[in-house]
């Protein structure tokens, strides 16, 4: 009881940081708080951080490995277990932009060079191929049913990440200034996405 | 004369804070250093910076457009004048990648989510118009004589644009940490940005 009931606070305690840091994230940037005003922002002690982070560059590993997480849960609850593989394929990179779009602060993290020595936390690489990993089954299932007919796995997979880690770039950074003409942002988003999988099918 | 000569001398002290804040921003990154230091690296007066810049924000603007620039300047002449429209678009995007790889520092300023009020600064935004129309030029052209044939000219540029946007920052960012599997990054450009214009060509 005693070790379940410490468990439970712990990831209660790490949660709240999460949150926390989040926060400060998007009013401040990555580099403009420190460990101690997210404890203060997380209302804990300023030591309590210390019980799950070595410093801010473990708490920022820690963010950036949540938001790969949480990016593959939300492609495969959009992907669903229905439809074509292709039509999943298309779900999972519109999926992938929307959570940029929703998330910008938390995706900025993720991608973040601020975050010293990614290779030190095996935790954070380890999400993140999980989450890419989403996006490299369904091209294989796409493949395996003779959809995807152009190009390799892993340049397939690795042109369809940059065409929506792209956009989603561009669009969280405002560089798609042409607001009023796009009315609808996220009908783009599907536009742009299917035309980079209808132009790597083979005509029938 | 003396009109000349003051013009001549103010270029100068441009291009010269420029390089400055571009030292700066490799070393501490875009945040991490203020117009004083600028003008410290430069060797010039601290009030030098204001005979051209307003403030900070205004002098990374300044940076950013000249990246578009020289971008733009750069797939130009990746392009050439021979070969096949769709070579010529090929090399443009191929470009891009290379020029963020080469020019990571310049490159995330010109995208920095830092410039506060970029619509405040009219030359910025024509810049980076000037650089996206070489694209957008290239794909019209590519078009015309029927080479493209999937999508519309702004979805098949914005989805163009996309894929070596997220390319380049997923590279700059070290995100490919398949290092060791990718002896060739340039190769790997190559086919990547390949790869996307195989599959919108009809097949003959």
């Amino acid at each position: 009881m005693p070790a379940n009931k410490r468990n439970y606070h712990h990831g209660q305690l790490r949660e709240t940081l999460v949150a926390a840091a989040l926060d400060l994230i998007r009013s401040e940037g990555p580099q403009g708080f420190t460990l101690r005003a997210v404890a203060r922002r997380a209302g804990v002690s300023h030591a309590a951080p210390y019980r799950h982070f070595a410093d801010k560059n473990a708490l920022l590993a820690f963010v950036a490995e949540e938001g790969f997480r949480r990016l593959a849960a939300f492609m495969r609850a959009r992907a669903g277990a229905g439809g074509t593989p292709l039509a999943r394929l298309h779900a999972i990179g519109v999926a992938y932009v929307l959570f940029a779009r929703e998330n910008p602060a938390h995706f900025r993290v993720m991608f973040a060079a601020e975050i010293e020595e990614k290779a030190a936390y095996p935790e954070l690489m380890a999400a993140g191929d999980a989450a890419y990993q989403v996006l490299v089954k369904q091209v294989e299932a796409c493949q395996a049913e003779g959809i995807l007919k152009t190009g390799g796995r892993e340049e397939l997979s690795l042109a369809a990440w940059s065409l929506v880690h792209g956009l989603a770039m561009l669009m969280i950074d405002g560089q798609l200034r042409c607001a009023d003409q796009v009315p609808d942002e996220a009908a783009l988003v599907e536009r742009v996405v299917a035309l980079f999988y209808a132009g790597l099918m083979e005509a029938a």
